[in-house]
């Protein structure tokens, strides 16, 4: 059997953390698996890089961000595969100039294309343990590139696809995939399997468990993921097309709080208006979530979304760059908003779920400032101070709680 | 021009240095000079990584090693291109893979064989500094390699002989080359000019300014070397074929305090013995230095030998090892030894120039452990303790004071 895991920064941190997963790799290993290991920077180390990089320079170019990003999972491979040598395990680390992971140019934000997985099964068959570097790549200019948020899981899940493994393990600091954030929601339950769409909604809108172009692919190229935890010995939960759901309206609540609003005051009302605004975004790589634009009225409209909260910046910047040209009044902006989403399979077939949200914040006199629909999903937007108190209510109205 | 600008970790080892160096390299820029610049690991930060590594692992494999030790030199070059990025001067940052700067696969201790200029004049032409990671190679396995000590010289002056480099500038933490270490040698002189094969045997000897390897490539291919401080404006020592030095008997004084000795007693007295000693040690890359064998008495004899400090706990591991197929009685090694050396191609045509250095160690009352010679050095092994009071008064014997 071929296995690949994916260990996160935290499961990573330290030495004795280190040697954890070395061990729970050569336990897997010794049972006669073929095991790929993929891994992220350690612990904060991530962050440290950035500070160093400010401190130098405010907005470091994108390019030399990524060339020094990548030397943290490169730091945690090396590391591993001395661990897994000093248990007695042969283990060779490789980064992505090793592994050939081609991805699209975009610094900070690029996306896989393409794995070459000849030296991967060359080590394999030499039954070393093979470490890869997760989050990073390099474009067709041979420069490296980074994957953005929930990098690595991206990195897990397309070596998965590509050496077409029997099974994709992301362990992380939690057991699995609750109904709703633990450390937020007290009563929240732990789900025993949850579809690849719900699951996609959840991390879309900020459950934090796994990030929504991992699952895409994972959908994509059927592979079925296991989220567990790399503390404990529980059993996790199962992500996969036909999971066994125990059919609720609901099956989970997600919460996401690194989101900031966007208003854009009296655009044009005229036609393509919107494409032109986001097409703006999109070539500087700006994801645009929740999106509302208003009924026009004297010949304007507003258009408000939101962003990342680390790319608003940018993101004001670049619209006030286009502003003649985009021909609008003036732009407002909101930081601390949270999204927070409902999420089910069930709910297609059930009328009136939004209307219970909405009902259960009124009730707690919580404010809501946008709404955004799919047919699986709920999403409101409310200041990132009332977040707490209505995840727990909302949790609660839809019966969540263990 | 183009002009080839190598700077060590401590030219680096910090924001303040990082920007001095990025000024300076942007004097030579706005000269309309071409700039490539080498970079070392920041300070100390190499050997943080080493401890780091032990600690998880006492004896890492030397490919892991690597791997986790290029990271050093990746964290500088894209540091500096983000300095230079925020002083208004494009910059780019390339490692070893972008610039596929080939080497031996001897991991830890490789050579280099090839390095591709392509990507580097493409992004002179465009008008960047290019900014390239020393120290550090790639295998043809496509593995890391480093170079060993002082690899970042070799980085720069195997770099200034492909892309036939106008200039080749090693900026280090001294003015220039001294007739000896001025920290231990307060009326050391620094000298003008001075030729490849005196700086060879000075570097080898542990001059502490240029690896010798740098120095023997810099020779091979007629590369004029500056050696200068990244500290201060001072002019320097140019290395180079046709030196006009001031025609002294003795140079220079190196002292190299990083050396063990071995004795093996007691090998059999036959044809061949030193080739097979010292060939199973060259397979695992340790490099032999001074080396004496005694005459041959009652079918036995004693071979000693220096090795770097660094290697001497895995020479006496090979040597245990092979101790039946090289038949020998027992080893000694000893520590804290100190190789004092004169250098000056001065010395040639001038008989009693080692009897009068012994003679000044003698009146010191300095014990000489071992002699070794060649046409322009005379190296003698003394302990360690006596080193500091050696070199100053050899120092002073041939008239090297200022």
């Amino acid at each position: 059997m071929l296995v690949v895991k994916k260990f996160g920064g935290t499961s990573v941190a330290n030495k004795e953390r280190i040697f954890n997963v070395a061990e729970r790799c050569i336990e897997d290993y010794r049972k006669g698996n073929d095991v790929v290991v993929v891994l992220s920077a350690m612990g904060k180390y991530t962050d440290e890089l950035i500070s160093m990089a400010q401190d130098i320079n405010p907005r470091p170019p994108k390019r030399e961000m990524d060339m020094l990003f990548t030397i943290g999972e490169q730091m945690s491979v090396a590391l591993m595969a001395m661990a897994m040598n000093q248990l007695g395990v042969p283990a060779v680390s490789l980064n992505a100039f090793q592994v050939t992971m081609r991805t699209t140019s975009a610094y900070g934000n690029a996306r896989l294309k393409r794995i070459d997985t000849e030296r991967i099964f060359t080590e394999l068959e030499c039954r070393k343990i093979v470490i890869v570097t997760g989050f990073q790549g390099i474009n067709k200019y041979d420069d490296y590139t980074t994957l953005g948020r929930g990098g690595s899981d991206t990195t897990a899940v397309a070596l998965a696809a590509a050496l077409r493994a029997d099974s994709c393990e992301i362990y992380t600091d939690v057991d699995g995939v609750y109904t709703a954030d633990p450390r937020l929601v007290p009563t929240a339950k732990k789900l025993k399997e949850i579809t690849y769409d719900e699951m996609l909604d959840l991390s879309t809108l900020g459950a934090g468990v796994l990030h929504n172009r991992s699952v895409e692919m994972a959908k994509k190229y059927g592979v079925p993921l296991v989220v567990r935890s790399s503390m404990n010995r529980k059993s996790g939960t199962l992500v996969k097309e036909d999971a066994k759901v125990e059919r609720m309206l609901v099956s989970g609540v997600a919460l996401d709080r690194n989101a900031d609003r966007v208003a854009i005051i009296g655009l044009k009302d005229e036609p393509g208006i919107a494409f032109k605004v986001f097409d703006c975004l999109a070539k500087k790589n700006i994801n645009v979530d929740v999106i509302l634009q208003s009924i026009g009225r004297g010949g304007t409209k507003d258009i408000s979304f939101t962003v990342d909260d680390g790319d608003i910046q940018e993101t004001v910047e670049i619209l006030e760059a286009n502003k003649s040209r985009l021909g609008f009044e003036r732009l407002e902006s909101e930081t601390k908003i949270a999204k927070l989403s409902i999420v089910g399979a069930g709910m297609i077939s059930h009328p009136g779920v939004a209307a219970k949200m909405f009902e259960t914040l009124y009730n707690e006199n919580i404010n809501i400032n946008m709404i955004s629909t799919s047919e699986i999903r709920v999403t409101v937007l409310i200041k990132s101070s009332d977040a707490d108190r209505a995840i727990n209510a909302v949790h609660d109205a839809f019966g969540l709680a263990e």
